[in-house]
């Protein structure tokens, strides 16, 4: 059977920026439209020149993709021909080889928001589809409000539709704009459109094109019901970045389209087996240029898609994979979490040694101490499920397997606020940690932040972090790499008593990570405790030397 | 046309607790309950009793709820008695009107992880179902992995249903445990079940209900397409919460249900129009519980789910809400966000304002001056949502209305580990707060705990706290009653950089209760300002006497 092509055009840098909260800068956009392209996607839409300053800075540079890049803007404005209108005339000026253009298709949009007749808006459609072809580009007709514009006045919808198809337009993208379109009613439109019995002629469904939100949470199954339908285009953001709830998410649709049936089967797309391993990275890149912390429930891609806690799911996992998961990680690049919780049993505890490089035999008696350990400091308010460096230092101590390397013999923090010379209030911390080294000796390491630009400094957490490794001897070449890339505090229950959790990440010169946990009622002493913890796996890890 | 009842099944509190990095405690379970109940769901699963300390203990003292209460486990094992099955014998121990037993349908996991025949675990689900429904219970099995069984053996799985329904299950329920089933497949699945054509005698749609996860990001696509099929019953969990990318989101799926065609006409729910104006309050609860940050893109509930950012958006929002709304974001007590300059958000702030105590005239100029300053605020990591006693000193402050009853000078706390005299470690924090009183005078207050039972003390923000309130001279017997009750940190991103948000909540002798924000890159910082805004706002609501 001959596979079906289907069209994945990204408007992440188009519609992905206008979620709350984030402009990207000319450079991030360059990064992000690389990312795009090594994943395979046909079209990258990279802003409305002229709209936007960054946008228009991008166009000027445009990075050279395989992908069609694509300039978003809008159908002429009437009382002008296509000719002399400068809105226009700025999309066109970015020079992309495809012009995506957004016009009205529904009666009480062309009234209500343009404030003009229902002819001039066909007429704009028409002249400005003409136009963009005339100038030898690809013209897209991104239908806005379509499907609400059907329900009102399918014949005008349909209309408009058509109108643009006749002026030259390859692909027809009809637009949930609004985002409350389920995705069966979605269907109905689709079938009633290629099926020709909308009321006016048939659409081919390798013209038709669909772009949905998320405002349901349906967006990609919207996308689907479009798609299976006859529908040949999908438009969809990064993560699901975009306007309220988010545009339809390429992450979680790229992988059921190449994966699942009758996906698999039916269709084919720009995206090689290869670049679907790249998909997790893909994902996680966007997050780092929002500085986001990634979504672990993401479909795919989270770092909890394939997280197994249930005892019952553990133990099978453990003898099966396929017992409890939907695909294998490894296809999108993500990988298997088996985490500690008081749920889990001694074989789950086996496997995630051994993945941890520490093989044990199956009926050592420190498996069950290492469980009761977990379980006791569960109950004071630990947790391992998200700090596994820590959990291995715990076992490898309880096995005998934790080479210690320095101890801490105090640790002085101090945080103040004061006014300066000038007047201004500051906020310093400095700090001051003194370890033995396992010859004897002893250093200490000291830092205070003089230089906050802010008058704020970064707390006493980061002035103890930098005290600690500022002066370890030789073992300094093993940790300089360490980065702190994330810190999160939660009070919970220790026992009776209110103590402060603190999960922090991290990761190394290599892009290696690794999480840590500390406990303590003082805030100050629990992410101490995080901190030596993170050194000590690295060390444990490297055994002390770079 | 009479509505067909759709029962709501919530597993917030057991599949819920799957969620990696989720553990509540009885008293959050609790908490949890209330939420649920008041939202109107028809069933709360609050566990599996004698699976987890904590979900025993929750069922010893049950809360009462107009939803049935239920028990979740799993059927007994072969080779014992229903009676003598210890597992479901303590399941059963907690006396709840209804329990819910997974058991298997897929003859893969019978044989692989199981390792019984066939036969045998059509036998457990009998006995089982048999002996919850001779105790007077009602009775729900969950089918788990039953698309996936239904794929490989459609007679087995659909024989394990009438197994369960000829022992006196109410409801079936369908498990798409893995989450890889398409919701076009479970619809022509549910079909097949119904219209008999599975091979086997028909189901009654009245007894089927549905169970999604979330991990091609259609779990709420796939729980309506089962009801589209004729299911009765949806099993959800509050924002998703679950196992690897979640369970179906009952968040998402009820206003859907309630709001949008075909099922606002064909359905019925236990959840009222007046319950469903709390589902944004419902969903920031369980994150207040979580401690989690809450999705701003949530379909619904989200903050930003009706912000409109685009320019033309935003304009014609302005003339008709209706042109980029899918709902009116009252119904699911969510509000617009719109542009500082809309009349919309003046009125809006003008009733905040009045909860506050303070009248504001309808044009006064500071109102503009308020949104604008909780809007710069709110980009640097502020939020006034939880932190309303800071905002009510942020809008009196622009009012004029703030009284200085003394400023703060500077402070110092210093956090510490070291050996006692004993060689045992030790951690122990001092503060020093200076303050200047209006009459120009200087107080400074000190405080260090030396008697930390536990050789460790409360910490930095503790000590900070008894060092401010020690020693505040004529307005010392306004503040003596303030107790704090609860704190909580976020990492959250302030512009570009990362920094903490600390809220802080207190509680007077007269029991009334406020909260307070602070946010700084150092944590201390942030905290302090917390504790200052508590004192403030109790200074001015007494005006500096007691």
């Amino acid at each position: 059977m001959t596979k079906t092509r289907l069209s994945l055009y990204d408007t992440t840098l188009r519609d992905g920026q206008q979620t709350q909260g984030v402009q990207f800068s000319t450079e991030e956009k360059h990064a992000i439209a690389q990312t795009l392209d090594q994943l395979g996607v046909d079209y990258i839409e990279g802003g409305w020149p002229g709209a936007n300053p960054t946008d228009s800075a991008f166009f000027d540079a445009a990075p050279k993709t395989r992908a069609t890049m694509t300039a978003f803007g809008m159908t002429k404005r009437a009382g002008r021909s296509a000719e002399n209108d400068d809105v226009l005339a700025a999309v066109m000026n970015a020079n992309t080889p495809a012009v995506c253009l957004v016009g009205k298709t529904n009666t009480f949009h062309v009234t209500e928001a343009l404030g003009i007749t229902p002819d001039e808006n066909l007429e704009n459609i028409r002249a400005s589809v003409a136009h963009i072809v005339a100038k030898g580009r690809e013209a897209l007709f991104d239908a806005e409000h379509f499907f609400d514009g059907y329900a009102i006045d399918p014949g005008y919808a349909t209309a408009c539709l058509d109108a643009a198809r006749e002026a030259g337009a390859r692909w027809l993208v009809l637009c949930d704009t609004n985002g409350g379109t389920l995705p069966a009613r979605i269907a109905e439109v689709v079938d009633a459109l290629i099926a020709g019995t909308a009321g006016t002629k048939a659409f081919p469904g390798t013209q038709l094109g669909i772009h949905t939100h998320n405002d349901t949470e349906q967006a990609v199954a919207g996308s689907l019901a479009a798609v299976d339908a006859g529908a040949c285009q999908i438009q969809g953001t990064l993560n699901g970045l975009g306007e309220r709830c988010g545009n339809a998410n390429l992450i979680a649709l790229i992988p059921t389209l190449l994966l699942k049936e009758p996906y698999a089967s039916r269709f084919e797309t720009g995206v090689a087996e290869d670049a679907l391993e790249g998909l997790t990275r893909a994902s996680r890149q966007l997050d780092e240029v929002l500085n986001r912390v990634p979504q672990k429930q993401a479909a795919y891609v989270g770092a909890s898609a394939f997280a197994h806690k249930a005892g019952l799911h553990a133990s099978a996992i453990v003898k099966n994979p396929a017992t409890y998961e939907h695909i294998d990680p490894a296809r999108v690049g993500n990988s298997r979490i088996i985490p500690m919780s008081n749920q889990a049993g001694q074989s789950n505890l086996r496997r995630r040694l051994t993945e941890a490089g520490v093989e044990v035999e199956k009926d050592n008696p420190a498996l069950l101490r290492i469980l009761q350990v977990v379980k006791d400091r569960e109950d004071r308010g630990y947790t391992y499920d998200m700090a596994q460096a820590s959990f291995e230092l715990l076992a490898r101590d309880e096995l005998g397997l934790l080479s210690q390397f320095f101890e801490v013999e105090r640790y002085r923090v101090i945080s103040e606020r004061r006014r300066n010379a000038r007047g201004q209030v500051v906020v310093e911390s400095e700090a001051v940690v003194t370890v033995q080294l396992q010859d004897g000796s002893k250093r200490t390491g000291y830092y205070k932040n003089e230089h906050a630009t802010d008058l704020h400094d970064d707390g006493p957490v980061n002035a103890l972090w930098q005290a600690l490794r500022a002066d370890l001897g030789p073992l300094q070449a093993a940790i300089d790499g360490i980065r702190l890339t994330d810190f999160k505090v939660r009070i919970t229950n220790g026992g009776t008593e209110a103590v402060t959790r603190v999960i922090i990440d991290f990761e190394d010169e290599t892009g290696r990570t690794w999480s840590t946990v500390g406990v303590s009622p003082n805030i100050v002493d629990a992410s101490f405790e995080a901190l030596l913890d993170a050194i000590n796996w690295r060390l444990q890890r490297n055994g002390g030397s770079a």
